[in-house]
């Protein structure tokens, strides 16, 4: 008999040996039907792979994102096996999963190039493959055996990949004529698959390095539903229309220059206007929470980062070091911004009294992104973190941790972010040699996060050996209003920093103690966050935040001037006010200015300059009638404070 | 019979050949006493070198830059010739003037070392040598003579010199047994020296090389009267208490980190308080004068250096460029702000009713100094300039430069630099290869600056020949509590960036036209601003502006939370105060935060505490009475805003 631990911590007995199929329908019948594959001990197996020792476990199905990469994972194979099919002497390179479905980089023999029809032609291919219910079948091969095989196929992609291989450790998966060289794992058979849409196709060097060849990435998603497809599909149609590139374009928030460089965002009048009132936003959230500001460089001596560790383990990849013409000095940019923090910590030697000492800063920091993975402003080579760092007491993890929760969601709440999930990630209990610093550390740190959770009534999932190895961590993930989720605000605990740049503090004891470090951004990044919201929101922002509250609209040049008196009395009234001076007819610009999501459109002539009233309309909502200037000024400061309300004051 | 032409456009006539100090003498005795140096046709002269051509001069006095350094340049002379009588042997590198005074780099016989001692020793020995009236005498020299003179001293420091100078362009200075290569030009004689101070001494690699071999750097001031010297060492003695590194690290402003890196300042919290209220006081001016902020990344692809020119002229002594690990990319640090800007122009295509456009940008750039001559704030390798670009049309220019002069004097009268001068630089009428653009655009936006000058009501100095090559300028110097100035606010126009980056608008024509640029930073920049501002008011800011306007005060630890309460209702009402509770006597208290410069400090005890008031201390001056804290809120406000009434509102 061997027991199997389930995530509720409940122990089932299995005569030997078993597999996460028969465990699953041990459970329920529904269970078996949607379980896609199996963890083990924290690794992803197959469903059907058997179980011969007693085992941690879980079961899982699409709702996961393990279910998830198992059936893009066996879809992008049966792709392989169709395209192969049209394509005979296709070489493969790799086909792994992606946020949403996965892709294949082949090379296609010489003379053929893939067109949209024949991604139609290659779905089809792939639905009949899936409804002949072929078994995937994971097999191991020697080293020798499998550089034959591929050579036999002539797939010097393949071939090249398994040379890296250690003997021993090289599986390979076949399906129906198909037999791909995987690490896997994958579905039992192919007929978990109902739906699949070959999405796009893209240039892609041959592991990303310039001088190989181009190959031929071909990407797609598939769905054990076709209902699930066709809301895909409407709602990648959505996603296009707010599609925070072209939503920026027409809000003229942010641009990109070829001359200033890829991934490096220019912020544009509009676009700044609304990252300060963000930031502003922030700074007095964390003012009233204690925080102070701190303004630090963009690049540090590479001794720096040698004490913080990164250079050891991002050096290679990131951008090149900086040399002075003379003296020989090194600099980096930076890609974080705590190691500048934890130098500012130690200006002053600190007591215990003057912990916890919670230090900010809006950081602009630079990473190294392939041009390929850059992506408007979600994907970028520089961006600002609204960072902070809280260097505390470990008796004052708990506290300080409730407090950062409290921020998090006085943000959720100001931009109405309703939909949350949070995970907790602690170490792993058995794999202790991963992490660095004490067990009872750890202990306190974990109980630290797991407790404030509880004691705000936050509900959580628990991930054992997710945390870093230098702490542990709780993540936010929100929903949007199309359903995507986004990762925002972590919330991460660390003793690693603080032991290499040796902090202290003064105890009462007299004696030196070492600070615990949280690092955190709810927003994570100015760039990021602004791209989230925008399509969030489809450009439509919180009144209190949008960079342009009104837009003053005369019927004609004849009113201009009046226009221009209450623009500038609501200015003046702190309400951020432009005018539509420009000569055309009304409709157009209602039109015009709608597309500018400018929440109000005060439309003013005869009538009104005469009696100095304005006539208001809402965006998306149409008329509200005449109101003074005045009145409208209260009206809308009054939504504005509305809005606000109670989250920093 | 030659023609003098004198800066007032007066002619006289000489016979020839005249000098300058016969110049001088026709026209006054007292002048012909004072006169130091002059300047024919643009360079600066011995007053006793014959000026045998009609020519345009000027008489250089102690008051001007040009007599200042002909005096101090002649000083390190004599300090040579001194050196030499007790150190015969030594070797003599280069001799400049710097800001306030001069120093020379010698190379000492083996085995001796200048104590202060010595430098005491070697002053009393410059001023026997000053009263002997020894004249200083110029002559010129082959470049085979040169060699065979300094070959025959074994000094190689000048024979390296020699060897990169051209036959026929040497010249030799002689007074009494001291000749020196050198350019000049120098005082007629000795005696003008009536008093000298050897400041200081350094190490200082040969020609700033790390591997040539180390110098010593003698640095000395000399003045024309006693008197001068001694208001200069109290001045001195001054600065030093007002020595913003000093006075920021008493008050938390800022600090440096070598881990960091050399001139990277790292802004506390306070400090960065003080900046971000500079920066809102300055936003909140630009916003009224419509200006609109934007935000660009601190690098840029070396094209875009190489577009603005920079590159070409800079790029060899500054940060070296950023390779990425793959792709062949290269990026700069930002020297400056104005690329970027120039690529956000042209973001959409602008028409004339666009213009003009005022982007303003808090750029933080990297520029490069030898760490030599890095010094706290004031010399750095990053700091950020309040920075913006005006592109406007021509007609639009002279409107624009007034607007800028208004804001430079709302910063002087929020700040209370009462003492300032300005400079118009134009270009040299007799040199038009020396710049680029029409003549006709030159005359048009030197008119435009004189006139706006000239309609403010501006007293200023015009200067030919001081222009960039891309265009006119106007220059703030403002002269700081200890009479010292500081170059503040320079208002430029350029040509050359529209044109290197081929930026256009429609004109109402429907032709494509050339926009023209200012660039103008009334603070220069943050870090330089602070500097200046901290020496100027010794840490004591005004009321608005300083970070922390208050201080509670407690007369013991029972007093802590009615402390708390009295700060806390201090900050709701934006009130900037902070609470001593350390566990300190009263007396000790008030010294410890009369030295952070807190305007308020706020007593609480007993009294207080039963009757709701606040004891109320007025930094510097004692007792203000007490008062009931709303009381004292109303107070401080009225203030603050009397201190900003008609700035920005």
């Amino acid at each position: 008999m061997i027991q199997i631990t389930l995530p509720d911590n409940s122990v089932r007995e299995y005569e030997w040996p078993v597999n996460g199929y028969e465990i699953a329908k041990s459970i329920s019948n529904s269970l078996a039907k949607e379980v896609l594959s199996v963890s083990v001990n924290g690794e992803v197996w197959d469903l059907m792979r058997p179980i011969n020792t007693s085992s941690t476990i879980k079961l899982n199905t699409w709702e996961s994102r393990e279910g998830k990469e198992t059936f893009w994972h066996s879809s992008a194979h049966i792709m392989a096996e169709a395209i192969e099919f049209y394509y005979p002497g296709t070489k493969f390179g790799i086909g792994p999963t992606v946020d949403t479905g996965f892709y294949y980089d082949i090379d296609l023999p010489e003379g053929n190039v893939l067109t949209e029809k024949d991604l139609q032609k290659i779905e089809q291919k792939i639905l009949e493959l899936a409804r002949q219910k072929n078994a995937i079948i994971r097999s191991e091969i020697s080293k020798p055996e499998a550089l034959k095989m591929f050579a036999e196929k002539n797939d010097g992609l393949k071939l090249e990949l398994i040379t890296e291989l250690e003997d021993g450790t090289i599986t390979l998966y076949n399906q129906g004529n198909f037999t791909d060289l995987c690490r896997g794992p994958h579905l039992p058979n192919t007929e978990y698959i109902k739906a699949i849409k070959l999405t796009s196709i893209a240039g892609a060097y041959w592991r990303g390095n310039e001088k190989n060849k181009m190959l031929t990435r071909v990407y797609g998603v598939a769905f054990p539903k076709q209902k699930m497809l066709e809301e895909y599909l409407l709602m990648l149609e959505e996603a296009k229309k707010r599609d925070h590139r072209k939503i920026g374009r027409e809000m003229d928030l942010f641009a990109f220059s070829e001359s200033v460089g890829q991934g490096l965002p220019l912020w544009l009048p509009k676009g700044t206007q609304l990252r300060l009132q963000l930031q502003d936003f922030l700074q007095k959230v964390q003012k009233k929470y204690g925080y102070e500001q701190v303004m630090t460089p963009h690049i540090g001596d590479v001794k720096l980062y040698k004490t913080s560790g990164h250079f050891e383990k991002y050096g290679k990849d990131s951008f090149q070091p900086i040399s002075t013409p003379v003296e020989g000095e090194q600099y980096l940019l930076k890609p974080m911004n705590c190691p500048h923090h934890c130098e500012i910590y130690k200006v002053r030697p600190k007591s215990y009294k003057d912990l916890p000492v919670r230090m900010a800063e809006f950081g602009t920091v630079y990473r190294y992104e392939m041009s390929g993975e850059l992506h408007g402003l979600t994907r970028v080579r520089s961006f600002t973190q609204d960072d902070a760092h809280i260097f505390c007491r470990p008796d004052q993890l708990k506290d300080e941790f409730k407090k950062v929760i409290d921020i998090v969601f006085i943000i959720f709440k100001a931009l109405s972010f309703d939909n949350w999930t949070a995970q907790i990630s602690l170490c792993d209990p058995n794999k202790p040699e991963k992490y660095i610093g004490t067990p009872e550390n750890w202990e306190k740190a974990e109980q630290a996060i797991i407790e404030a959770c509880e004691e705000k009534g936050l509900s959580t999932v628990t991930e054992l050996g997710e945390a870093a190895f230098y702490g542990p961590k709780l993540d936010f993930m929100i929903k949007d209003a199309l359903g995507r989720s986004w990762q925002l605000g972590t919330i991460q605990v660390d003793y690693n920093l603080p032991e290499r740049f040796k902090l202290e503090y003064i105890g009462a004891d007299d004696n030196r103690h070492q600070p615990v470090m949280i690092h955190r951004a709810p927003f994570g990044s100015m760039e990021r966050f602004v791209a989230v919201l925008i399509e969030h929101t489809a450009g439509k922002f919180p009144l209190w935040l949008t960079p342009e509250q009104a837009v003053v609209l005369p019927i004609s040049e004849k009113y201009n001037d009046y226009a221009k008196k209450v623009s500038d009395f609501l200015n003046n009234s702190d309400i951020r006010t432009v005018v539509d001076e420009r000569n055309e007819k009304i409709g157009r610009k209602i039109r015009d200015n709608e597309l500018k999501r400018i929440p109000y459109l005060l439309i003013v002539g005869e009538n009104e300059a005469e009696n100095e009233t304005i006539s208001v309309r809402r965006q998306g909502e149409g008329d509200k009638g005449i109101m003074k200037t005045g009145e409208f000024a209260d009206f809308i400061l009054k939504e504005v404070r509305e809005q606000l309300s109670g989250l920093y004051n």
